[in-house]
């Protein structure tokens, strides 16, 4: 058995977290990880009432840990940080920000926080401010990214700090779980891999473009007035997004207004045209529409037979 | 020992190469490289005059292997592909296009072809010509890039062809290698970590930049047009392309005489406002001068710990 310090403190079989894929990732998709080893995790973006309610649903589906995933930017964030606590989730995972505020009602509670980063500077005040672990997130990952790579960026991060680093982005099998622990990881967070999961409540059309995509099939946007940059799969909307933000004429503005309501259309209705889709470079490795166990068992029992006679098979 | 196909049908000591970055990739520091037991690589860029030099001081260095890198576009690339023949080099690496109007004479001269390649296609491709490898650089690499991460795309390489993937991009230590081939690579190529080699002629203001970064130390240009996409240390003159290319008047011609002559300005002169210097995202790890062998026998010594017990481990 693989086994490191994530899957052992947090009560898991595999030191495995699915991504908490906004819009995407709700209580039924967090409670098949959960019940197969892994962390589920629910993403807090839809709001107070939403989170309740799967959090509900995934407690109802399982009786292992699962975890929340909050955008610290989001306007309902108070409200979810409260939620989490008032509902006994054991794990948080944040981005976009720092969850300076929240901190000492989490820990008081006996949450693990273990936030997504995406520097080592990051990383770094993330542990001072008495995180659990880290999230390493290269921009192969899908959605929002940063600049640094996942080869790039899970070493520095882990000479840097004294947490365990949780690497993602790039991670679709077997091979990706054993180059993360030799980059120094002690586990991995997964996010595309589980779109196409059976327990994915995602619009059907939207799993069959991340089982039709190859290896050049993602683009980002967001790159010209910074801090923004997003990657998805090329569609109408995704090449559209590009030529408004590089009109000589556009504005930051003009830009921000582009997204609205495009990642629901993407999920809920699956307009492939106007959808914004978000995945990760290694669409093009995700074939088949598996259950969460079967993703799960089979990608571990590839890394075991990867990491065969090292330190990381106990 | 860590032994493959690549070291084994070259025959050098590691499956290591080391990249033929432009302006700076010498015949002292490829025969450094290559007299360690690695594969030293000639930058072709400068001409053929330049080449020729630089394969005969390479030559009274060492007797083994040795490799030179061609950029396909550059405009004396027809005299360097006779010269590498008529010098009897043993392996090359080429960029930036496809070496099909070569590749005959090449092959019958007993030359082993890696081209270098940023997605799928190409590495079909180059197999279909008939490449003895491919090294697949993914863009947290230095210098001119694609869009797939190492880890992003050496897996999907290594499902579509062949013939052996050398990985390169972010490796700058043991658990980069050993990152590597639990992705599937049976060799590695690096470009920044020898920037630093004590028998690397770039200048010392050059080798002090690299030193003194860290992860954020890169950025990209050249992506608002496309095609051209560079990865370089952060200073006056990549912040001032950035500004340029980013402005709203500017076109693609405004951008491309921007770069003229930055990257000799860079490690010839030093200049470190106005050069132009390439490095990749694991700059931030790389903090001694070192020499050549110092720097391959301290990364496989780091690899074997790490892969100890698996079946690379010979």
């Amino acid at each position: 058995m693989i086994s490191t310090v994530i899957n052992e403190s947090l009560g898991l079989a595999f030191p495995l977290f699915q991504g908490g894929m906004a819009w995407i990732a709700d209580g039924k998709l967090a409670a098949a990880v959960s019940e197969a080893g892994g962390l589920g995790i629910i993403s807090a973006m839809a709001g107070g009432d939403y989170l309740r309610g799967q959090i509900k649903i995934a407690r109802e589906l399982t009786k292992k840990p699962i975890g929340v995933n909050l955008m610290l930017q989001s306007n309902t964030a108070d409200e979810a940080a409260q939620i989490i606590i008032d509902e006994g989730v054991e794990v948080v995972t944040t981005g976009a920000g720092m969850p300076t505020k929240y901190m000492p009602a989490w820990l008081d509670a006996g949450i693990k926080v273990i936030p997504v980063i995406a520097s080592v500077a990051m990383a770094v005040r993330m542990e001072k401010l008495g995180a659990f672990a880290v999230v390493a997130e290269g921009q192969e990952s899908g959605g929002h990214i940063g600049e640094l790579t996942t080869m790039a960026l899970v070493p520095q991060v882990v000479d840097a700090v004294s947490i365990p680093v949780i690497a993602a982005g790039g991670i679709a099998d077997g091979r990706g779980v054993a180059a993360s622990f030799m980059l120094g990881a002690k586990g991995v967070q997964l996010g595309t891999r589980f779109l196409v999961a059976k327990e994915c409540g995602v619009h059907h059309n939207y799993k069959q473009m991340v089982l039709d995509a190859n290896d050049t099939s993602t683009i980002t946007t967001g790159r010209r007035f910074g801090g923004n940059t997003c990657r998805q799969l090329k569609n109408q909307f995704s090449r559209n997004f590009i030529k408004v933000e590089y009109a000589p004429e556009s504005t930051a503005e003009t830009v921000a207004d582009l997204g609205v309501g495009a990642l629901r259309r993407a999920a809920v209705d699956g307009d492939t045209k106007t959808g914004c889709f978000l995945a990760g470079q290694i669409s093009g490795m995700v074939k088949t529409e598996q259950t969460a166990s079967e993703i799960i068992n089979e990608i571990f029992a590839e890394a075991e037979q990867l990491l065969s006679g090292t330190e990381f098979v106990k």
